[in-house]
């Protein structure tokens, strides 16, 4: 039944070598891992006027210059990638750049942190694309909840499902959302070369305003720069493209880097030159279109499809973090159950944890996760930085031809990203302090998982030194409840083993019990030693085990080894368990986790 | 951990032998096992009056003959239950007598009820008394779940410490509610005696009242009724009497009988008297209580007894549920666990069972249990009516001495419980219908759970005519993951079996690890010949159970039985699990249900 749900929800097993079929072309994959930087396009402009509007609206004209600035980041951190793309073709992104040129710990720092980041993108992106759908229909308003969760379960479902279905699924919406902005630019500019809208709608270029600062200048643009978190999903991912891999993705990343430049340049110049005032209830882009379109079709349109992208950004996610997990896992940083391909060869033990824990961050912060969105910006600096720190490292250790070049960008892109994260922790700090806490906790998990093993390697590793000495010979242990089929099956086993030495043991709760079943025993069984443990206790489990380590000290003198053949009869039906009290489970559990005695069950499987 | 917590709640382990010191002398019988009768006390009568009321005040004096019939029917059920001690000495109440005289379906349909009943006793009266004790502190009022919870929790554990400990500790609060009634009837009648209180305050006994109608005396009289549930209590907990055990319980019954009879009419009469009119925000006993002695000392504390009594009203449930259910399950009709006698000799899976389905029904209905009394009511009246219809059976076919009379006495019995099961079905279906509904279920459940362990003894009972055949030789299969200690361990465990055959199975996912391996192996265990199964679909269960069958299908046709030694190893900390995937766990659940293969965990312990 499970099994049939599954094959229902995800399809059919696929094979290994199927692989190469999963694989994204350019198109599918700009859609798949895109989705987070395209959509950050619906709230960076704002991000930036909300700033300057603490001043006045006379500052707004501030909004070019600054866009201007993470223009500048923008082609820096494109460039960069490019460049990892090319020198790390096994993907990885910042983990893995970051470990090879600086070092074990700034790379567990970029990981980490990236972890956390891709679990906070998928539940900030589905609750805000939520909200966009309940703004629409405010009778949906109070199950915001549950229906960012049955998002969550959707796009978790489509990962499993594989890479290139969920891509195919996912494309529409995105492209639908590109073609949506560029129509609004479009008919903006139009609009605006044939003079139809006033110029008095805005402030001139270079108008004086009292108060600007530089920190808020500063400020404004770290928060404009939150438009470029998603910018690395592409280099994380390279694996998942056809070949040649590196060149499908060094284009897509540049696709994705000129569509993100003209979106949100055009959006920012829209804003400003129409004097959009970012108001509370309706965002900037949804001003926009109503002042370019009205409310008429095309305003719709691009409302929905940007509810639509925003839910989709979360696949960035969910392309990403698995992807990274198995980079961790390998590195033996977190559990080894990353690193197994699910039925569809989606790493799914990624996709499902990723999913659940997103769930849990959204019923936490019951949907509200909109002040998650700093935290999550700094997450993702701070890995950028590391990353393109790396690659500076690299090109002074490596000089390839044409180096410095390579080096003054990667260089540009350290250090803009360097700054954008300082500006957060000093502008926003109230927001982003739980970094400084999970980084060193996450720092702390890995270590201990990864030192754990390396212990069970070097428990396990067959070395000429240690020899495990030959079992001389068994002595086996059947505790009998009573004289049935059960018993008899355990003791015709045992007898065939050609052991040394059979003991039954019975544990009696009272003391007639014991004698009525010793005389029945030598009837039934005379060849068979039984042993009889009186317990007044009434417990069964504890008497044995100090009979089997009596047992046991004796049989290690000679290295004989001990065990133990636990009877347990399997009922027709589920539900018949509650009826048996299968002590002989409680009884195995005990003995393997706390003695060095080798358990064998004999299966009795009863017929109705 | 976990055991030392057990002990501080519960105390250390007591022998069976010492069973006898738990048994209770009378005092403690009479707290432990009526509280529940002499709580209803509480309200009984105000349930007469709140049907009264339904036509006017000056009907109620009607209630003075409705009480009368109360007693008659409590006089007629504590001669019955008296007869059915001395028969039954070994308890059992209304299911073994209604079993053994009327026949099984009878005495399950009797067992089931108080089975259920049981449960919403406790349920119902902890709801009362907590609602009683937030009535006083009303801020507490929001919390009425978890302070009913807390209270249910606290029975639960007083009962697992053993029945003499709690008998000590919850003999005070019945005693003292019982002091506190004689003292509030004697000063009301005495103040009555004096001619302080005027006789104007209520209509004389036969009063003409309009509207009157013998279904609405009989409603008014089946809901007085209800103050005799939990008479049937001490029939069922004759066991847990010190011997002679019959006569104690004979006289606690008589003593609780007399208790009953006293309190309830003595608070009917006062409340006729002074001319109480039941008001929903307080109970009538509050009423007589305030008028009586205005708000001073005693007014508090016959409240605060009654709101203990209710509560401890849950502990008769814990007397006797635990009982019946092992009445029940030696009959095989619930499952075996709930005849084991737990650490300190109570049946503690019932009291466990008990308290968990209570709390469930406290959370289900929040709290607000109330309207579940009528369906308690019927719910004992069920069994009352059936076993006193088995005890008229029993003396007409045993005739003993004097069988006429004690015929009379329980054909009365039966006959007014009859009438009053009837009147709830007819007065209060909406309320009782469920009953219609659980009974069969419970019925259908027994049934199905009889069946199977018939069934099972039937299989597992020793017989001449199948005699197993001795099994030839063994086979071994050992799934080997890799080339370590784990796996070098159990080969020389197999090794020392002397077994017919041994495999090492291999299942490689990639074609490359299988010839790499195969090369190892080879050099590594020359002599233990090693199949890989290739396996295109990640899946290392389903590969290795088709090579089993195989193996099997084999094995089977020369009686050579066939055994999967399973490698594990166990980490040092429990929390380690979770890195390593466990397959061999899976592995051996899957096999063990489904297939007739013999399981033999070897353990590797790793020791950091």
């Amino acid at each position: 039944m499970m099994s049939s749900v599954k094959r229902f929800l995800i399809g059919r097993p696929l094979k290994s070598d199927q692989l190469g079929d999963q694989k994204l072309n350019k198109t599918k994959a700009l859609a798949i891992l895109s989705s987070d930087a395209l959509s950050s396009v619906a709230y960076g402009p704002e991000q930036i006027l909300l700033v300057l509007i603490t001043l006045s609206a006379a500052a707004f004209w501030y909004s070019i210059p600054i866009a201007a600035g993470v223009l500048v980041l923008l082609v820096a951190l494109i460039l960069s990638y490019r460049q990892i793309i090319f020198a790390y073709p096994q993907g990885g992104g910042a983990y893995v750049v970051s470990k090879e040129n600086l070092g074990i710990y700034p790379g567990l720092i970029a990981g980490g942190s990236l972890l956390v980041d891709y679990i906070l993108t998928v539940a900030v992106s589905v609750s805000a694309g939520t909200d966009a759908i309940t703004s629409a229909f405010p009778s949906l308003h109070a199950y915001n909840v549950p229906i960012a969760i049955i998002f969550v379960l959707l796009i978790t479902t489509l990962n499993l499902r594989g890479v290139t279905e969920s891509a195919s699924l996912l494309a529409y919406p995105v492209y639908l959302f590109v073609l949506a902005l560029f129509v609004l630019i479009a008919v903006g500019i139009y609009n605006i070369l044939t003079g139809q809208v006033s110029a008095e709608l805005h402030a001139p270029l270079g108008t004086p305003v009292a108060g600007i600062s530089l920190f808020l200048l500063l400020k404004a643009f770290s928060s404009g720069s939150s438009a470029l978190t998603g910018v690395e999903a592409i280099s994380n991912a390279i694996p998942n493209f056809k070949e040649p891999s590196p060149n499908n993705a060094a284009k897509t990343l540049l696709a994705m880097g000129s569509l993100l430049a003209l979106l949100f340049s055009g959006i920012v110049f829209l804003a400003y030159y129409y004097g959009i005032v970012p108001r509370p209830e309706v965002t900037v882009v949804s001003d926009i279109a109503e002042q370019i379109f009205g409310r008429n079709f095309m305003y719709y349109f691009i409302q929905g499809t940007t509810a639509l992208i925003l839910i989709l950004a979360a696949n960035t996610g969910y392309s990403a973090f698995p992807l990274l997990a198995v980079n961790l896992a390998k590195d033996k940083f977190i559990p080894r159950m990353f690193t197994i391909r699910g039925d569809r060869l989606g790493y799914s033990n990624g996709i499902l944890i990723l999913g659940l824990l997103s769930i849990v961050l959204i019923v936490v912060f019951k949907g509200r996760t909109e002040h998650l969105i700093p935290l999550y910006a700094v997450g993702v600096f701070i890995p950028f930085t590391l990353s393109q720190s790396g690659m500076i490292v690299r090109w002074v250790r490596k000089k390839p031809e044409g180096w410095v070049m390579k080096l003054i960008i990667n260089a540009t892109g350290a250090l803009i990203s360097l700054i954008v994260t300082m500006m957060f922790f000093l502008t926003k700090f109230t927001q982003v302090w739980p970094v400084l806490v999970f980084i060193p906790l996450i720092l702390v998990l890995f270590h201990r998982i990864h030192k754990h093993y390396e212990d069970v390697a070097d428990q396990l590793r067959i070395t000429s030194c240690t020899k495990a000495l030959p079992i001389e010979g068994n002595i086996i242990i059947v505790p009998v409840a009573g004289i049935t089929h059960v018993v008899e099956n355990s003791l015709n086993y045992a007898k065939s083993l050609s052991a040394y030495q059979i003991i039954a043991v019975h544990v009696p709760f009272e003391r007639e019990d014991e004698q009525v079943f010793e005389q029945k025993w030598t009837k039934w069984q005379p060849d068979i030693r039984l042993v009889s443990l009186y317990s007044p206790y009434r417990s069964i489990i504890h008497p044995l085990t100090k009979f089997i380590d009596t047992v046991q000290r004796k049989a290690s003198e000679s290295n004989y080894q001990v065990t133990v053949i636990v009877p347990q009869f399997i009922p027709k039906k589920g539900w018949h368990n509650i009826l048996h009290n299968q002590s002989s489970l409680l009884l195995r559990a005990h003995l393997l986790y706390r003695r060095n005695v080798i358990i064998t069950t004999v299966p009795y499987h009863l017929k109705k």
